[in-house]
């Protein structure tokens, strides 16, 4: 996969803090919401909740913040994934307004077994349709 | 107007807790995205910042939990709004999924003078985008 | 039970929202603060989650807000609970400033079967720990 | 300063997704309060606004997670500044429970001049009490 999935947001007030802007936890919102239209879309599944025997879950989460966004402000978030290994997933992400880019980061994804708890590989099915 | 106003909403990760369903406070995520999309799209402003004088706060919040809601749910929320004088507008909501009623409850607001934090009459013209 | 149980909280920067204050559905945090630290005080268990046959679920919530708090404010959350049948109890909180009533409202709890998902009696001595 | 600053933390209700454990997100909240308390104890002041024209604004934020946490379990927050400019501050977090590591990682934030909304070198006597 060479393109960028995009997922358009709005800015809501609980999105924003005594700043009057968004706050730096609050674009994790925005990342979540990519990933999960993005996933759900390209797997036909729910997510990180696929089916009953394996989970997403988050090993890491990164973001840096260039501007700042407000209440009402159209946003595009870019998703990029990048397969890190048979367990592990990376998406990139990228929010900008009016072309200007206000954050970037990434956030990374294992499978586990969610009655052991143990990271497993990711099914051959998933990790196609998450990465390419 | 008598027609609800309907918007979309799908239940992310977030918006659930321990219990494997929607906190019953993420409701009012929902609530809220509801209102300020009919509000922006009714008033051609921000919501509920509509610009420098006036603002709109919360008074009263309030919701009933019949059923659950779970991750990937698609949600339908309607809003009704009403005048309840010429300083206050009570919307009402109703979350659905399937037509099933899942939630229902509403939020009071009112106008304030943003500068003096005191509540004021609506302008009329906002008053009447919201309300007619 | 006749005291009002006291719980001390300080108003976080992502309690606010773009209107400098604490966003309308931040209160419910403080509401649910102050009911897990008394319930689990009074009961010796988790709340909501007090063993892995009954949980608690909300099935309303309410507030009502008459002053604004802002960032570093030091709360006092009074709660004070109701037996309002075998089933349920409702949770009735008083938010104050410096003797200011900021916001009051209540949340309204009952039993569940976490397997049937469906409400069960309150075990007497759940019910007597947290109404008694 | 050497020693790491600690804060106490319990995990809530809507700290957790449905997976049953605590939201990647959710340790921000941690990170923000060990940051608020450390902060105004150490300036005297409020955090992250401490006064009408120095405000503090995050520019990069990570964690990493270990092991998870859960509902009602007792965590401790140890905070380490590092001064890494004349504009910017580090602040490195480690979250345990029971002595074991669950989640590191930083937020790092700079001073900005809040009418002209641009980075300025943080007043000497704030940078000293929040890195000393």
């Amino acid at each position: 996969m060479v393109d960028e999935f995009i997922y358009e947001e709005t800015v809501r007030i609980y999105d924003t803090d005594a700043q009057g802007i968004v706050h730096y936890a609050g674009y994790y919102r925005f990342f979540t919401d990519a990933l999960e239209q993005f996933a759900t879309q390209k797997t036909g599944r729910k997510f990180p909740l696929p089916d009953d025997k394996i989970w997403f879950v988050v090993v890491e989460s990164n973001a840096k913040y260039y501007k700042s966004a407000r209440v009402g402000d159209n946003l595009s978030v870019g998703l990029s994934p990048s397969k890190l290994s048979d367990k592990a997933i990376r998406f990139d992400f990228k929010i900008r307004r009016d072309g200007d880019l206000l954050c970037d980061g990434y956030i990374t994804q294992v499978a586990i077994d969610r009655e052991k708890w143990k990271s497993v590989p990711i099914p051959q099915d998933l990790l196609d349709d998450l990465t390419k």
